[in-house]
């Protein structure tokens, strides 16, 4: 098969510096060439480390229609499965998180050890050979506690890459000792790519995020001085070179990293100061956990952002941290997952409030879901056509869109992603006008 | 791009005298046809003036997938935009309806005035001309008050001639000095020649609606003498003639006009004659609203009827209006809005009751709403086939079907819609089979 | 017009002894070829005749988009009519169930009588013919109570052979003099086809169903001995011996037939003996309703059971009955229709208890809906692929697909099948890429 010369007509004439055109919003054949190519030959954020704490703890995840299982076994290593059992099919796991003995399949208990090996099953005869039915495996990573994977038989070996750059910045949190206090799961009526853009830029955050900027300095998040507020950004640019000073004697990497558009794994990454208190993404700025990450004794470290394409944001604190996933479901329609975490011996009403360290962005994740269905409504207008970014503000949406076009370019060249594509087509079933009229 | 043979068989192939085959009413390549040549270059009533009876004053439509704006400008005039920020696409207004200064879009605050034009918005550097980021209009016009756009760039012209053979009819009723005093959406589950083809005839009233005729006379609906009824029949044209002269004598035309099917801009009106009180399409006859519309000082003035195709019609009498307009949701649903109206200065409660004045149409329109439904499930049928309709009873919606596909005709030979295809074709994406099991 | 070359494929390759490819259970267009060639072309089981006890009773069903009215006749025959009216397409019944005179659209009161004949209808002058509006029949035939239609013009000859092989086994339970108790109709996330495979196994009954195994023995249901079960078969099958002599000194015919992938109406049957009291599928075996079935006497008659391909599976037992209907909905939702009866003369309350008599398949039904739906989600993998029957438990599941895969081979040679296929192709609308981005 070939993917049509209209899609590639649309990738190849992208105007740079605009949104892109309505069907990369709209198109559920743009979104099933988005879950192949981007989706399924790059690596996805999925889950943190303290998902899965002990021997046998797993936590389930879908990308489109894959259900994976993520599961710590008894070496304490990460596996990633296919939830699909090889007998009949059936999901194995149904649950989104729990703790297993081994993966048993509930519907005729062929059982599965955690490293995916079929060690039993009955009725199936003499002929029957157990190593050729065991789970499939999927890759998977951890950068310093944050899990990725890919569903690619062949990943982007730049993971490495970016693993070796982060755990410097991320290490001093140390996620591994962290819990899991909150998560919350909402469906945004949007393309993926509307919520990423979304996230890629502070211009809206004036007018949409009180409170948000009452800790946040938005000219942290992709500003260029302009004629406007050239003094403001160098302000807090000077701020920066001052903390990260301070910083730097803490142990605490202060450089910026911006890899967003020149790599298959790409990402960026800066500590940024904050502001009132200082300390944390609050109402106040001041910590919402009374106890430290890892062996942090000070307060005002700011907030260390990393970003990654195409799917997920941190900020790590130095008392919480907050992880968001992006996980598209349909054309219009997205998942965004985000985890609160705290050091692991935290206690609930003694060291943390739930309402406290969770209020800033419970909001501003409603206000954005909000912002990303106006804007889905907009692109669905026959009248849509793409509308410049700032020069100023938005850089950091042209690098994400940038990233996204190369990458299917990419991926479109890439040998492993041809054949498959031809494999399916050869095996499976092209639109059969049957009943035409539907 | 070309449109399918098959779907130009249908089209050629239209038996006439007979309902329609059945993907006319299933098939959403049809539905996606009937948005584009259909709403998408006719003029489709949407609203009335007393919507937006002060500037700034908004309302919003929807029409398929696009949102218009429809506003009073700060000279009294109306303007209608699509609802689309030219920066990253959101929609700017969100709600119904409302009033604005200027049109502000919240995502990054990209201000229009009430014309259209851009006038300020932040970031965007020297080298942005704010003249080639206005807002895109579309084209409106007002019949005595009855809003109506078009989507088209060179509407139909024969707007004008129905504007003015039609305001001498309205203008005694004198909309502008209206106000609404309830609106009903109804989702109804079929498709919108379905609501259209039950509005055109009252062979079905009889049956299902109680309430509507105890004011109705079914014989102005597309009534012709038949063995069985002739008499009756002619004692309405008889009636029609005598009540004709005294309404001629209050200034009001008693002239039927009928253009159904015979121009773009297709409609059909005749003041009818009612039952009992003869005042009002109410319970008992009589005037729901004691003051009465403009200089009207008589109450029994019977109903004027006013129908238009492809979405509307209206009933006007002394006392109050009900608008009626139909918007297409998808090829199995579309919504049925409807208005009442009275005099600006009346007063709830003191001159109308809103449950005397709205029972028989709220009755009406549901049980309609079964009927179409009803109708809907069974073109589901592979076994359905068009039927014969009533030489006697289903005149108009004859004309309904006759208008419909003369206009798929006449618009499939449009050089500006077959642009428009070509233009979508080049642009946009074909079918990709990349998950083809889908 | 043709069937894809890629769903040729599928169904040519399809491996013996393996679960299916994914798009059978997932695409939209091999469910419309199901439809079309499984349920428009073989006999369908949907109703007992004690839902149309007296004239003018009649059961709506619906496979896929068509309703099918069945009705007692004033001569007590059955008769099936398409749902659909003549004239406007209107569904002529609303209800799953009631009991007319005759048949009266309610859009415009055209009448037909129970025999399908349109005898009265206002408003269609001189040259209409009523002859050539009457409802459009089903064919429709009983075994023994149970009644099966088919949407062909020219059904399977061997449904007649089918009716006299099995009258004999079902007779005895009078099923004609018995009452539905109690329907239940519950919504599976799962293809049809996960359904039936479902039912033609107990190899998931152990782990899944202990209400089920209180009173049946899963050794009935496809298991052949295997070197880990094999004394346990044999047991059984010594007990089915002994049972059958007993049965058939009752003059129940105890003889299996298995015919379940060897014809167009396939369906295996055979009486099998059930644990502890051995009288009835209920948590302790013995009989819920107190009132037997017929002239029954003796209450431990095991459980006649009977199995039909593409659609229903039913058990007899000496005081009750229970049959199970399976109607597809779409590629990924099936409905499955459970109905319980006793002896019509039976009181609820004196000779039996709701709870008790549906307590067990209330809770398989849930239990196995559970189990279809797992399967159907992990068939939306990419990476679900087929996986190997149980050569010892499994053997009637392999019969069904087997069955299923002919059927498709053979109805896509069918002359009638593919004049209807090219009919529909010229009448209707093929796929119109105008709004090419959706």
């Amino acid at each position: 098969m070939a993917i049509s010369s209209d899609i590639l007509n649309l990738i190849s004439n992208r105007r740079k510096g605009y949104t892109l055109e309505a069907p990369f919003y709209l198109s559920s054949e743009i979104f099933d060439l988005d879950m192949a190519a981007i989706f399924g030959h790059h690596w996805i954020f999925v889950a943190v480390e303290p998902d899965i704490a002990e021997p046998g703890d797993y936590v389930k995840v879908e990308i489109g229609h894959n259900s994976v299982i993520i599961v710590r076994d008894d070496d304490m290593a990460i596996k990633a499965f296919h939830n699909v059992c090889r007998h009949r099919g059936s999901q194995l796991c149904d649950d989104a998180k729990g703790s297993v003995g081994n993966l048993v399949c509930p519907y005729h208990q062929w059982t599965y050890d955690l490293s995916g090996q079929l060690i039993y099953n009955e009725h199936m005869g003499e002929a029957f050979n157990k190593n050729d039915h065991n789970l499939k495996s999927v890759r998977v990573g951890s950068v310093a506690g944050l899990i990725f994977i890919c569903l690619a038989e062949t990943p982007p070996e730049d993971f490495e890459a970016m693993r070796a750059a982060m755990e410097p910045y991320i290490a001093p949190h140390r996620l591994a000792d962290c819990k899991v206090i909150l998560q919350d799961d909402i469906v945004e009526n949007g393309n993926w790519k509307l919520t990423m853009e979304n996230n890629r830029e502070c211009y809206h955050c004036v007018a949409n995020h009180p409170e948000l900027l009452k800790s946040m300095y938005e000219f942290g998040f992709g500003y260029q001085p302009s004629p406007a507020n050239a003094e403001k950004v160098q302000e807090f640019r000077d701020l920066i070179e001052v903390e990260g000073k301070r910083w730097a004697a803490c142990g605490l990497p202060p450089a910026e990293i911006d890899l967003l558009d020149s790599c298959a794994t790409a990402y960026r990454t800066q500590r940024l100061p904050l502001d009132r208190a200082g300390e944390s993404q609050t109402m106040d700025g001041k910590v919402a956990c009374q106890k430290l990450l890892g062996d942090l004794t000070q307060r005002n470290l700011g907030g260390l952002s990393f970003w990654t394409q195409p799917n997920s944001w941190h900020h790590f604190m130095s008392d919480h941290i907050v992880t968001f996933s992006v996980m598209p479901i349909d054309a219009e329609h997205t998942l965004l997952r985000t985890k609160w975490l705290v050091h692991k011996d935290a206690v609930e009403g003694v060291d943390y409030d739930l309402k406290k360290i969770s209020e800033v962005w419970r909001a501003t994740n409603k206000q954005d879901s909000t912002l990303v269905e106006r804007t889905q409504r907009g692109a669905n207008s026959e009248w849509y056509e793409p509308g410049p970014y700032s020069p100023y503000t938005e850089e950091l949406v042209e690098k994400f869109t940038n990233w996204y076009i190369q990458r299917l370019e990419a991926t479109l060249e890439n040998a492993e992603f041809t054949a498959k594509l031809t494999e399916k087509s050869a095996k499976n079933a092209k639109a059969v006008p049957i009943k035409v009229c539907r």
